[in-house]
């Protein structure tokens, strides 16, 4: 069984899976809802990393998917289950790097649950709030691609992009958003795919110590990967142009300077 | 370090813990958020549980926190870290039990994570709405206490009391309630203590083939604990009343005809 075959069977069973978030209406509030696992020895180990930075990432992960929908983060909660070797140290520190980044982005933690495993699992739920939330699904042909930053030079503590987000999507010309958390060449296949067109790399800025292999593959950018119709005189500072989409017989294919780009991802190196 | 101890060091870090659910406003809507962790070999065997009693409990129990404050399930996001026994017949099985639940109570499965480790974990998260969310704290002296069905027969596939918890909502003189997840001795004491109160018991439900220490530690009854002020002429089915709240200068004490029960629950055997 592979993660994305059983992405398929569960997506035919739950149609409203497929953006970075899932979009309620509350009353007549359009609210973002995303959860997102971290998992010792799958994304994190103990050893070669802080409790802080433990529990900064958990947050930021999901945070990143709230900025690429062009949401205002407003709730948590946080479920944690405890391996054999958690302190009560390591926990507070846990907390700490964890409500340090909430306070930064004016999140109240208002729940969670606390139990205990083999593994340590921190599962962190966000709600938040939308005008308009951005879709992968909605680009159009002819528009141009866009990255908010150099790809492949993974950092732990990563800023997530909600100010500039926000600031998408009050543009009325960014018709597409989503987050590069499985590196570029397999989101783009995504965001192409959902939109029913290809895409055509003309230019893959690539962070200075880093190569193309890992800008396109290695994921946990954690940039915005953004589809925008026209001209764009005054892009946000960091914002690089990527290329095109364009109307095409194999929707979802990427080419990178006339060659195709397979959409393999992190952690999926055997198979689309 | 126990998980009081540090509930109640987290507690006073974030201080909206408290009920059984969150409540967040979100525009004029009163909103409950909930997450509640089901994991292997602490909730459940694979070798003694279907796939889809899995599902079905996994939903049922945060669920019945929903039905605790009164209010109405609407959404939910499943994350699943699967172990490496875990087959794509069993996610199947897990996914059926569970949807046939959301279904049978209108609730869309909008989301959620999927990711692997070594015992299988099921992190449920719902959000859901309350006209007037039913709270521990604001119980009076002199409410008659009542509990929804007899205790201490565990049912693995229990029916959450939703319809029951927005019936209790509607009624004005409903002044409290939470649901017995950890045993009446243990969720009657958080009820009397949350409302600066002490708890006169005169009578425990028994279900038949139970006894009255079972009914009173083991939990997972998920039956209502209800607290109402004044007579209760036609009180819904199945509601039985146990006794009263009175001041005292012990809050949170649980006395069963003089005699003092200890907050002791279900897998704390330790301490209180």
């Amino acid at each position: 069984m592979t993660e994305v075959s059983f992405l398929r069977t569960l997506a035919e069973r739950l149609p409203d899976i497929g953006d970075d978030c899932a979009v309620v209406e509350i009353g007549a509030t359009q609210v973002l809802l995303k959860v997102d696992m971290l998992i010792e020895d799958v994304h994190f180990r103990p050893g070669e990393r802080t409790a802080a930075d433990v529990g900064y990432r958990a947050l930021a992960r999901p945070l990143s998917d709230i900025a690429a929908m062009g949401g205002r983060p407003q709730f948590a909660l946080v479920s944690l289950a405890v391996a054999p070797w958690t302190t009560e140290a390591w926990l507070t520190g846990f907390y700490d790097g964890l409500l340090a980044l909430a306070s930064r982005h004016n999140i109240r933690v208002v729940g969670g649950d606390l139990s205990h495993t083999s593994k340590l699992i921190a599962d962190v739920f966000l709600v938040g709030q939308a005008t308009r939330p951005l879709r992968r699904s909605t680009a159009q042909p002819g528009d141009l691609l866009y990255v908010t930053g150099p790809l492949g030079k993974q950092k732990w503590r990563f800023s997530p992009r909600l100010a500039l987000g926000q600031r998408l999507a009050r543009d009325p010309q960014v018709t597409a958003c989503m987050d590069l958390s499985d590196g570029l060449a397999l989101d783009l296949h995504r965001l192409a795919f959902a939109s029913s067109l290809e895409a055509r790399l003309t230019h893959v800025p690539v962070q200075k110590g880093a190569h193309l292999a890992r800008a396109l593959h290695y994921g946990e950018d954690y940039e915005l990967l953004i589809a925008r119709t026209g001209p764009w005189p005054n892009p946000p500072q960091g914002v690089i142009p990527i290329g095109r989409l364009v109307k095409g017989k194999q929707p979802g294919r990427v080419l990178l300077t006339g060659t195709r780009v397979p959409p393999v991802g992190y952690d999926h190196l055997k198979q689309t």
